[in-house]
């Protein structure tokens, strides 16, 4: 049954996890989708609402501090009894350079991999922990943000330098955040997603089914995001890895 | 409901994780609880039995080749029809030396240590192993092994010495029987619990609620075993921390 | 003897860690030193020059690529003939925010902590990099570059979310260009400076002597720098840390 | 010029690390080498004394606490004198299993393993740490423990199981005393080294030159633990890695 208190907000969707996300966490919460553009949300927004629960679509970049005040204040008159539970920061950097020598690498590269990364989750954290706060005493769950990193966040591989310095940098900003949030009630966590992500088509959910042997199937990512959830707080997770069981690492 | 074809193993068992994981996988398979004395599981499986699921004690000593391998004709016997899918490796060392100086340690110490949680380990997973890798391709879970490792699987704290080389030893076999047996399918899974265990009462269960701030819940660490069986194996997780939130790390 | 072949460039000067490195450096080269302001530097430099060793000090500030840039066309005329066998990268952020609860930090904070911290070391390495491959063949040392750490390169601790976020981005990012330029013959390694670094008077050198117990010797440090930087490329470090012997870690 | 108040000695003697280093220590310090057999020493022992120096072979096994007993009580009447500055443990064990399916592998197989990296270390700081400790007060470098890792010592490979649960166990026992015995004025630090090591005919000292470019030169390895041993105290590496600029990691 979906809250009538609580809702949830995944910043950063795309067909992805961040639909995934947004499709488990809906069937406990009405969601709040944003994302730079809303083609990126306009899609799963109606396959949410036509499941008869309910998505929020709003266009706001989490890397731009204006932007997202706007897009709280939005949220706030949108669903003005609601109170937050559940956060998701799976904000993907604009472009991503492809794994490139370092000297053919621009400022503009890093700065797209900071901004994305590290710049947004700032912004979005800041956003967002003064209402988690607020939901500690009420929530039966404990309000929850969850960062999702990659590989590149606990290692900086030849040629990704750019995305790793922004993954690890994001990786223990949120780390920090766990250990000053935490005893305050807030379940800070971080997923290191290590591998491919399928893009299943949208007809069957969930359908870890079809997932190649290579791949890791969204819905599987979004079950684990929801797990971190409903951790109790007695046993809070802190970092988890994911990976398809052929993975090498 | 409580599956007829496949069954579960605990190795070690007290009144804390032991008990809570055995109670927890129950629920869904008959398990075998493997104690170095019967008072250590009698109890235990009394409650599972009493409660109309099915449980079965062995007395046997996983750091001892031909004690395990009698175990495992014992359960040969007892639950013939039945497939291996899941076991946790919860053994604690025989006795461990509180917190002590380098040089008040003796070898007997390290031995204690280095038996219970490396030596132990090996045992039991060239038992399991086999078994687990038969199931893959009938268990609806992927077949299972998951460790319960410590603060000091990853940290060498003063006085901790052979606590922390026993556990960080058991962590990196753990790692190592992940990397090979995972693309053959099956999960294998480190959790490193960091904090104290409450010893609940058996009159509630689950019974997270009475856990006090500082302590984990020995029921919220057998839902976070239970999780790790049931994810899907195109996002397994090797290893997650789980700690109070208010613990300091 | 100091080379009339080769230079190093130590950025980010003050008393401390960037004073001992350039005095340590110039015993074998001419040395570089960049600092954001003259102030920073001009002692340094007559203290060498004074010893009758050769140091040039350059007002540029490394996040900023015109800068840094105008920098790198004053060195090519004040040492035509030199190749650059050494770099150190010890920029700090133009303020660091004291321990500080996340929510009283601003934007501006963490842009100070990316600016010195990433931003800077990613146009220092671009400038430096073709230099120090172009020294591959002919330096008596394998050229390097070697990036001030400190603990937050590894951890995010409560309330130092900026500072843990733009070192650890550094660290991956250092790790990064090792492994890319390592296998072309730079060497290129990371010092976690775990503790508090002692600024000594300047009437003796080398001083260690006079280190308070809790309290780094930046002549320590300089003479591990110039260790990594002797290093034969059979045997590269890449990470080592430094702490006093009585700090808690 | 070698000492005639300080002794050291390097546990674990082949032609690789063990010979390099007892000829790099030789330099400062009588040296005794113990190994299992007089094979592994005499020709080490022969070519420091043929050079002016000395060292002395002594027949021992660290894992057998009375056979290191008898040789500590040899070394007590053979350098009745000297106070010990340095200690290498590089013990290797008595065989190794070669990269093996872990169901192949034996209870044997990780005995072997245990006994040389865990136990056959325990037992040596047990014996050198009094010793160490005693030196605090004189010894111009800090009296120091190094202990020789692999990449095996921070990652369980597949197939790699027994050599990666000892050579962890190793790893973190070696932190452990770093922490407690650290703050008492004894360096114990850890060396990970990651690659092959060159075997170098003896006919030139040192001689890294000829070391293939991927394999690591023992007289770098050499350097490296004198480099660590002459540490200020206020500067301690607890842990670096080595290897061959080219090598991947």
């Amino acid at each position: 049954m979906v809250s009538n208190k609580f809702f949830a907000i995944v910043a950063g969707v795309g067909p992805g996890t961040g639909r995934s996300v947004a499709i488990r966490f809906s069937e406990a919460y009405p969601v709040v989708l944003l994302a730079r553009s809303p083609e990126s949300y306009n899609s799963v927004v109606a396959e949410i609402n036509k499941a008869g629960r309910k998505a929020i679509g709003i266009t706001a970049d989490a890397t731009d501090e204006s932007s997202l005040k706007s897009a709280f204040e939005t949220i706030k008159k949108e669903l003005p009894d609601l109170k937050l539970a559940a956060t998701i920061y799976n904000v993907r950097p604009n472009s991503r350079p492809s794994r490139k020598p370092f000297l053919e690498l621009t400022l503009e590269d890093l700065d797209t991999s900071l901004n994305g990364n590290i710049r947004g989750l700032f912004n979005f954290a800041q956003s967002i922990l003064p209402l988690l706060l607020g939901s500690v005493e009420h929530s039966p769950q404990p309000p929850t943000l969850i960062v999702t990193g990659a590989t590149a966040s606990i290692r900086g591989s030849a040629k990704w330098s750019v995305i790793a310095a922004g993954k690890s940098g994001q990786r223990i900003l949120t780390q920090s955040l766990a250990r000053e949030f935490g005893p305050l009630g807030v379940h800070v966590a971080h997923a290191i997603i290590d591998g491919g992500i399928d893009v299943p088509d949208a007809t069957h959910y969930p359908r870890n089914e079809g997932t190649p042997d290579n791949r890791i199937s969204p819905y599987a990512i979004a079950e684990s995001y929801w797990y971190l959830h409903t951790q109790h707080k007695s046993a809070f997770t802190q970092e988890l890895d994911l990976r398809p069981f052929i993975e090498h690492f």
